[in-house]
């Protein structure tokens, strides 16, 4: 290497790493109150994703709360700076040639619009997870609606802090209306030219 | 999705992802002084494991800094909070299937041991790019030990920090004396077995 000091490898590109894995890598964000059913359609679509031969990932609540976000708790400026790591986690995966489906609540337009900025917009795919309240609250998979009615959990999203309906979502499901392999239908259906190799 | 509210598709798994990809993924890891040759040859590494059909992905200080820990200075806190986020990312691009190759000089054994902790010891293989500081300080492709030794910059490895040699590293390769593509063959001799399939 004395001789190579100012060597420096032509880096990987993502591009060949798509090239490798014989499709593009993009974010795919799902937002929507907790118990739409975010982290159940991100699953059930990798886990098709993977069957046709597609590299994947899913980032939730729970593998970056336990991990890379540990260190922060539920403020306001905790939840946002939670969003921008994901955000930037997401670039990277994408970067690795990696389809990154990301179930968050992700309420605020405010941090959307940054996680849209940091991936940049022509890399997202925006799905809005709908579903009624009412129907949300049924659920209660996680028992949390009830803890914020009786006021052990404050600042919950849909019953004691706002959710902003998002205005530029590509697809929009209702999951009090379709059933999950349904809404797996729609997005395979949305995606399919998105994750096409140019001229492939 | 009404009649499935509790429905979780099965998660795909970092082995199938791996059978998917006909390799393990790993975090190979590059400590070592400023100037050592860290960055360089995990892009040489990286470079030639793609050529090869491997998926891969480099983490240092450039991609991280501007993006994940873009909050972040250089404080002693704010140095351990970078090495325990790349941590983390790396874990996660390695669930991911990505062989992950992470450069940073990573001076102290405790960061170094918090990392393997995250990413689990065997799925760590670390490399200690060894050279002498006189040999780094000649080379400065930077800058840096110039404004170190002026001052302009404090707490700087090797010069006004220390460096903690590791005592655990997989490989040792000292960049004074062997060439880029010497250590790109020593790694991956190193690396085969590591990165095959079991009973593949």
């Amino acid at each position: 290497m004395t001789e190579n000091v100012f060597y420096q490898a032509p880096s990987v590109t993502r591009t060949a790493r798509e090239r490798l894995n014989g499709h593009r890598a993009i974010v795919i964000w799902f937002t929507g109150l907790s118990g739409a059913g975010k982290t159940t359609l991100a699953n059930a679509l990798e886990a098709e994703l993977h069957r046709q031969g597609r590299r994947t990932l899913v980032l939730d609540g729970d593998n970056v709360r336990q991990g890379l976000c540990s260190d922060l708790g539920f403020s306001a400026k905790d939840r946002h700076e939670n969003l921008r790591r994901v955000g930037e986690m997401a670039r990277m995966t994408m970067e690795a040639g990696v389809i990154t489906l990301a179930a968050f609540i992700s309420p605020f337009e405010e941090d959307r619009a940054r996680v849209r900025d940091i991936v940049g917009p022509e890399n997202l795919f925006e799905i809005y997870v709908r579903c009624p309240l009412a129907v949300c609250e049924t659920r209660d998979v996680k028992g949390l609606y009830r803890k914020a009615r009786q006021g052990e959990i404050s600042h919950f999203t849909g019953v004691s802090a706002p959710y902003e309906e998002p205005t530029s979502a590509h697809l929009v499901l209702d999951t009090s209306v379709l059933s999950a392999s349904e809404c797996v239908g729609r997005m395979l259906e949305s995606l399919q030219s998105r994750l096409a190799l140019p001229g492939g």
